[in-house]
């Protein structure tokens, strides 16, 4: 058997990973790494460093290589190697969510017109098999609803702030420590991350593509120990949540969190895991989970990729057919405005009669019935304010800031403390 | 686009789904139908009676024929059928675990002979996409345990014995009524379904044959409302759990009932719904749960697999390549008596002083230590007998067998009611 020969662009955590795995394999070879520095200590044993450039280029362009994997991240320059290699009938695999969420549509159009793959089985839910299921084994499928979480730095946080009712600073203070979480943590808390992976699970799910832009975003800085106790004792937890639904040919795509039942089983995903739930036709609910990030689960899913191309290179006229990226169409969006949702509610309000009619009446006026209400007197030693929480019955997202907006001019109402989404 | 044409043998609960399913798909005409009657009236809506026959033998005779989809079960006539079929260079999907557990080899052997594949996602799992999953995304592994339920009518048994307090019989009696279990439930009871099924997944993980002989089998019929009742009170529940595990080169391969910590997440897989839990070098942990069995799901994992070979047939050289099955090697089984496991047993002793001593004793004896001991008086009003309920810690089967035998000798020992393995 011919061996193939791969070359990476990238020798950090996961590049490292996959090099190692590689290993295990006697017919595919690495015959070339770009790295950023040839002098940094690198955890690989007998590393032979004759394989080393720091000119990425040289590696699209290194006409022994047959697949192309790219581990550096981010759009720059990730694009214009890919692009390059792609041009060099190069077959690609990546884990860079972020790439393939802004530029995807380029990239398999070019692809396809070379007539390579472009696999990404580590993009979404690093080491779960989610990519190669959705379109395989599922391709029978219309799915309509995805709900996921997709980012193991929040959920590791959320868990943790659930668990020991520890303030979102204090955890991701510990995070970052540990390095579940980086020094600018606003890719991950800020929800950035969820939305490129749900942006390109969505795009395959639903055979169309969901465009980055459109997808409405909201992370969880502001969630607080307060929301976190709440929640739990109206019998939730709080979780980072992506979710993508296809109703009337209109594709809602969001990342926010999401008071979960604590019987769901999205609730009872802790820490770093990652899990996928998929509703469809005609297969119903699916839940897929396992570890979203680290060097091996990445790079089981980056190897399974290298395996599935080496597997049908040389042998086929179309290779891998069911896991190309043809979306002509693109997926018309939703606006979070016109969705409908539950909501959690927390104001702060002056501790007098007749406020809770004031809440009532203002949720009344913008077609919002509320399904519980509790009160609470307010633990800051001042007992001219209290707090209550409100959960709604479902109702449309317009009216509920409509109401918000009400509250928040009403002078019983001090403050509108958060406002989250329920997951029915 | 040439026309992929599907023959189907079985128009039960599965092919109809089939038939309904691949409606949606305009590449694929379903052009042969084989059935049992063809006055048999069908849920189908608009079925072309004249694609119906009761000869089996022309459908994979047919020279029309691209794709046989075999959906009968059983043996016979599936095996001659399906090798028939092979022999005339048709690709085969079934759902057939019981022929692919007893004559898979010799199938995949004539299979590969003859340049065709023999798809079977259906055949494990229902509508969880697994069997595509461990070939293809996580083929970079090397797995080493799979914990499963993979037996819908027993899993939704234990789930209301659990859940109802109810006995094995009245809940056999309503699954029966409610169609979760047929008239005759040995197959599922007595673990065989399971077994056929994990014969087959081990098979595909571990990459060595294991051979049905080999599997260790216990069903549920044992398990009464009592041991559901302590095992609870000890934090546990009782799910019917296959079980593949590879270490020194070994396969330990069994199906009987667990007891699993309420925490775990098989425990909390209820009803009809499957579960497959894998571990392996270098993923970690990934579960994969959804409907086990029905006619939709199942039809979701036929469909897929009709889809997968259409993808490429008459354009590849190597049809599916990564979905061979190629085993050349057996795995070396385990005999359950070198297994080690911790074990519930529930004994029903005479009620006088130095008993719980008697039963330490043997257990020492028989290098058994003791990680929990319970002891509760009879509630058969006999005061002159009592309940003991034992944990041990991890021990081998063969003293365990050994202590059970000595402890059935002795006169304070009036029954040794049930002996279960603990999940660790």
């Amino acid at each position: 058997m011919k061996k193939i020969n791969v070359g990476i662009i990238g020798l950090g955590t996961v590049g490292s990973g996959v090099v190692k795995t590689l290993r295990n394999l006697d017919y595919i070879e690495v015959v070339q790494i770009a790295v950023k520095s040839l002098n940094k200590k690198r955890n690989i044993e007998n590393l032979d460093e004759s394989l080393l450039t720091t000119d990425s280029f040289s590696v699209v362009n290194n006409p022994k290589v047959d697949i192309v994997v790219e581990l550096i991240g981010g759009v720059n320059p990730a694009f214009e190697l890919i692009k390059k290699a792609i041009e060099n009938h190069k077959h690609i695999v990546t884990a860079n969510k972020e790439l393939l969420a802004k530029h995807g549509e380029e990239l398999f159009k070019l692809a396809e017109k070379n007539n390579v793959v472009i696999m990404y089985e580590a993009a979404v839910g690093g080491g779960i098999p989610i990519i190669m299921p959705v379109k395989m084994a599922l391709s029978a499928n219309r799915i309509d609803k995805i709900a996921a979480i997709l980012n193991g730095t929040t959920n590791y946080i959320l868990t943790k702030m659930e668990q020991e009712g520890a303030s979102y600073g204090d955890v991701l203070a510990e995070a970052q420590r540990l390095g579940y979480a980086e020094t600018d943590p606003t890719g991950d808390v800020e929800g950035f991350d969820a939305a490129y992976k749900i942006a390109t699970l969505a795009t395959i799910a639903f055979k169309k593509r969901v465009n980055i832009k459109n997808i409405y975003r909201e992370g969880i800085t502001n969630i607080s120990a307060k929301d976190m106790a709440y929640a739990k004792q109206l019998g939730y937890k709080i979780k980072l949540i992506a979710l993508a639904k296809m109703k009337n040919n209109k594709a809602d795509v969001r990342v926010h969190p999401m008071l979960v039942k604590t019987s769901h089983t999205l609730a009872n995903i802790n820490g770093v895991t990652n899990a996928v739930m998929l509703q469809g036709e005609p297969v119903g609910q699916i839940v897929l989970s396992g570890p979203g990030a680290g060097e091996f689960p990445t790079a089981s899913s980056v190897v399974g990729d290298i395996i599935a191309i080496s597997s049908e290179l040389h042998k086929s006229e179309v290779m891998l057919p069911m896991m190309r990226c043809k979306h002509e169409q693109n997926a018309v969006p939703v606006e979070i405005k016109d969705t409908k949702n539950k909501y959690y509610i927390l104001l702060n309000v002056s501790n007098e009669p007749g406020v809770i009619g004031i809440i009532g009446g203002v949720c009344g006026k913008h077609n919002i019935n509320l399904a519980s209400l509790l009160q609470k007197d307010s633990d800051e030693a001042d007992d001219m304010s209290a707090e209550v929480v409100v959960i709604t019955a479902k109702c449309l997202e317009a009216d509920v800031q409509a109401a918000i907006t009400e509250l928040k001019l009403n002078n019983c109402i001090k403050e509108v403390k958060n406002l989250i989404r329920v997951m029915e």
